[in-house]
């Protein structure tokens, strides 16, 4: 039923990278993990880690203009990856296109924000490229390493496994409404990429991915990759970020449209096989570490969830691919509602 | 009597980065070598290289418009810097922000460059990041490594060493000269990093730059980072690669200009010791490789040099700091005639 539908990220970025020849000592194909993973020459369990990442499109779209929040997620973004591959950073260099008639104040809030993020994941700056140019964007490569372990991959789910957030979701997606809808509302966003709970998952998770763009993409992304898809038994208002309640009343928006992207909330998801389930919940408990179940991976190529009284089965790529045809924000939000009309319509047909 | 001369280049990035916290196991401090070198822990001799660069500026002031030239270029400029290390490289992660527009062939051909570049340097793309936007632009950063030898830094000059360059030099700024100011020529540029000449380079000098930015440029940057001056001893008209005479001819311009920068030929520039020379040249000889021999470093601050019937002795940062001061190639160009006229009338009342 869905033959033709395909995930529009995955085509975009396999049209401009798909044919470079791969290093003979890389472990992932393009797109099978958050960050690109080398094996070491001569060490089994060793890997050097490496992610780009550009936070072009939120500062061109005025999602971030605090400098310190910049700085902050300029370093996140990609450290967000790093954990969703179970790496330790080494350093970070950076990307910078700076205003050219940036002030002292504004620079130095920039800075404070980069060294704070580096100073949490417990990593230095390097070095990096600075250029000025009105058009300013802020970008990153980290540099890590995986010792002792094998590195964990968005390709790995068999069907019949546990899907887990590392916490509650939803409020990037809120941040980015409250900031571009309401006016009534400051939603407080400083994700931090999960470098400690990361640790744990990578004992026990066959497939990880982080929600930098949303729950459904990150899904859409999962179900490509093992050719599976997804039941989310969680109704997905009950594991909304409880920050995200008071938006949500005023906004009357259902709650899977807080989970749909394209800005995410920087958690990790996760799958864990049923052997292995017992022990990575003794293995949270001991860290008073509490990750939301959301469901579980199944054979057929969709995906299941319920948000507040509706009930959805769609291709998993379908929510994640409005963003793409949408082109801007208000589009999409408009998409969106479109989507959410034509499903509350199957409900009562049903 | 230059006490208040310093590098313009050097104190903008002293600004934007010199207060970030070093990481321990970095050998190089801030600017003091062409790459970021990390010491592999346990290892004396192995070190963990990295370098992010952008050909931002070539794109935006169209001195690069061809989309091959341009992947050749994401991928040579920051592969000069791995050489200027003594290191080489295991991959290479991309950074575009590709047009919106852009069609097929467009995107061929800039793969196509980049493909190039990496089988010209044994190496790959590992992965990378992509935006769309009408700003383009193309950055890499690479991951290479040390083994067995020590890192090149630009630091390590001292007086009485010989400076050599790779092969002659002038080209970038030729380039970028006749495709601004004089359409009666085309210079066919697509400089090579030099990785096999940084081979031989490691095992004898004491410091190593790129010339990426231009001779005076590199030279200003060296002695800023080693309290020493140079000696240009052989007259530049000399050294000027063979394809810029017609331009040169053309246009009048005395051979210094095209060594001023701010567009460089990716050669390397390096110090050999008095006691090493004999091996140093044995060396070359033996690969079949004939470096330039400038002339050597001396502990005067200042920088002399001849081009043409012209003398002069000036501060190793008056040349470099003048692109900063121009703000544009066209008022640049007059300065750096400015500059010319000075000279001679000071040559005149000798």
């Amino acid at each position: 039923m869905y033959a033709t539908i395909v995930n529009k990220e995955v085509s975009i970025i396999r049209n401009i990278a798909g044919d470079f020849p791969r290093h003979p000592l890389q472990v992932n194909a393009l797109m099978e993990a958050d960050a690109e993973i080398i094996r070491q020459h001569g060490n089994i369990d060793e890997y050097l880690v490496l992610k780009t990442d550009g936070i072009y499109e939120e500062i061109k779209e005025k999602l971030y203009q605090d400098p310190y929040l910049i700085g902050w997620m300029t370093v996140t973004a990609p450290m967000s990856d790093i954990a969703a591959v179970g790496a330790q950073p080494t350093g970070v260099l950076l990307s910078l296109v700076l205003p050219s008639d940036h002030n002292p104040a504004w620079l130095k809030q920039l800075k404070s924000g980069i060294n704070d993020a580096c100073k949490a994941y417990n990593t230095y700056i390097l070095g990096g490229d600075t250029n000025f140019d009105n058009n300013f964007s802020a970008g990153a490569t980290i540099v890590a390493t995986i010792k002792g372990h094998k590195p964990l991959l968005r390709k790995g789910v068999k069907a019949g496994e546990y899907l887990y957030a590392s916490a509650f979701l939803g409020l990037g997606n809120a941040y980015a409404y409250s900031l571009l809808f309401d006016a009534a509302f400051q939603i407080k966003y400083q994700p931090s990429a999960r470098l400690d709970e990361s640790k744990i998952i990578r004992n026990y998770a066959s497939a990880c991915i982080d929600t930098s763009d949303g729950l459904f993409p990150a899904l859409s992304i999962l179900s490509e990759m093992n050719e599976t898809g997804f039941n989310l038994t969680i109704p997905l208002q009950s594991i909304l970020h409880p920050l995200i309640l008071p938006v949500q009343h005023h906004s009357v928006l259902p709650a899977w449209m807080f989970m749909a992207g394209p800005h995410g909330e920087y958690e990790l998801l996760f799958t864990i096989p049923k052997e292995s389930h017992k022990k990575f919940k003794v293995a949270c408990e001991n860290e008073n570490w509490q990750p939301v179940l959301l469901g579980e991976s199944i054979s057929e190529i969709s995906l299941y969830f319920s948000s507040e009284s509706l009930d959805v089965q769609c291709h998993p790529a379908t929510i994640a691919n409005l963003y793409y045809e949408a082109g801007n924000y208000r589009s999409y939000l408009e998409l969106l509602r479109h989507q959410h009309k034509s499903w509350t319509n199957q409900n009562l047909e049903l």
